[in-house]
């Protein structure tokens, strides 16, 4: 399977960047072809033009590449911090810009924008990995954990791919290398379990 | 009042523009003084280094006199659209950037990072505007609005301002003319509620 993996963190010596990198290995263990979008070593730009508003616009063509990239994707994996119930503004421009109409879903034909839009990924799986500094009770209780539902159903549901998994790391900044490990070693299963490594 | 007024849409002809503008010009009939930040005007940098990451981090004087222009709000007001459950790249930009800890929000002595923040901005109140093309009760079913607790609790409560209005314009690309006035006027109308003029 093609796994596009996507990690955003402005410090490569970030836990975040060991989470990617023990994912990346487990596809290569279990034969996959993994195309890996580290976007701040990328220096993706997040600011979606005007000129990309339309439709049908002419796109930059690394935007159309990576548009061609999530479009051959059969599965996703998305790595990255909890900053504000959100993703790092990075990512965000990854999916105003990547994530366009005609690539991630269109409309019915007639509909001005106001309709139910259908998702065209064909990615069967997506999975999520947050890390967080914030306990969980907290989490539930005082902010209700918004990135849960903008990748569940706001991005990969709308986008057509319903199966969704996620973890969430926490507390990172007070944990210990034993937990740390743990934790690799958890998203290097789900990752397995997730994609199924090809018969031999 | 010191009333910062932040707006991001990538298009200059947008109803985004001219809600934003129509409050500006309410605030100023109030007497109020108006910080106007176009996010997009002024080409804000969005993506955090990892310079930043350090609580005590030497910024870009350009960031610094943003975090100055935050911390002397006496009230905030936020336009722009819902993209994906989400304010643009751009805003989740401006919050990762200049919402910095010491300026919106600290930690108590001692804390590593896991504890709870104390908020710190004086803003009394905060409005937030947004545009849909989604209609509400698919925002609801489907999406559960995400936005809301985005800037209600994970934002302006953690930073320390509870007093929070939201306006939510729907459907904006199929709307009339005379919808879009009446909004205007709403949005003119809160406005003036939240920050009482000043008496003569």
């Amino acid at each position: 399977m093609n796994i596009l993996v996507i990690l955003a963190h402005p410090d490569p010596a970030s836990f975040n960047y060991a989470i990617a990198e023990r994912i990346c290995d487990q596809l290569e263990t279990d034969q996959h072809t993994v195309l890996f979008h580290d976007l701040y070593q990328m220096d993706f730009p997040p600011v979606l033009p005007c000129s990309e508003i339309p439709r049908d616009a002419a796109l930059d063509p690394q935007i159309s590449r990576y548009c061609d990239d999530l479009v051959a994707a059969d599965g996703i994996v998305v790595v990255h911090p909890n900053w504000w119930g959100m993703p790092p503004a990075i990512v965000k421009g990854y999916i105003d810009r990547v994530f366009r109409p005609n690539v991630a879903y269109r409309f019915i034909e007639g509909d001005a924008g106001e309709g139910i839009p259908v998702g065209l990924l064909k990615a069967q799986a997506a999975i999520v990995i947050n890390t967080a500094n914030t306990p969980e009770v907290r989490e539930e209780m005082v902010f209700g954990d918004p990135l849960h539902r903008i990748w569940k159903d706001c991005i990969f549901g709308l986008c057509g791919i319903s199966e969704f998994y996620r973890l969430i790391f926490r507390v990172v900044i007070t944990s210990t290398p034993a937990e740390r490990m743990m934790w690799l070693d958890d998203a290097a299963t789900l990752t397995h379990e997730v994609f199924k490594p090809k018969e031999s």
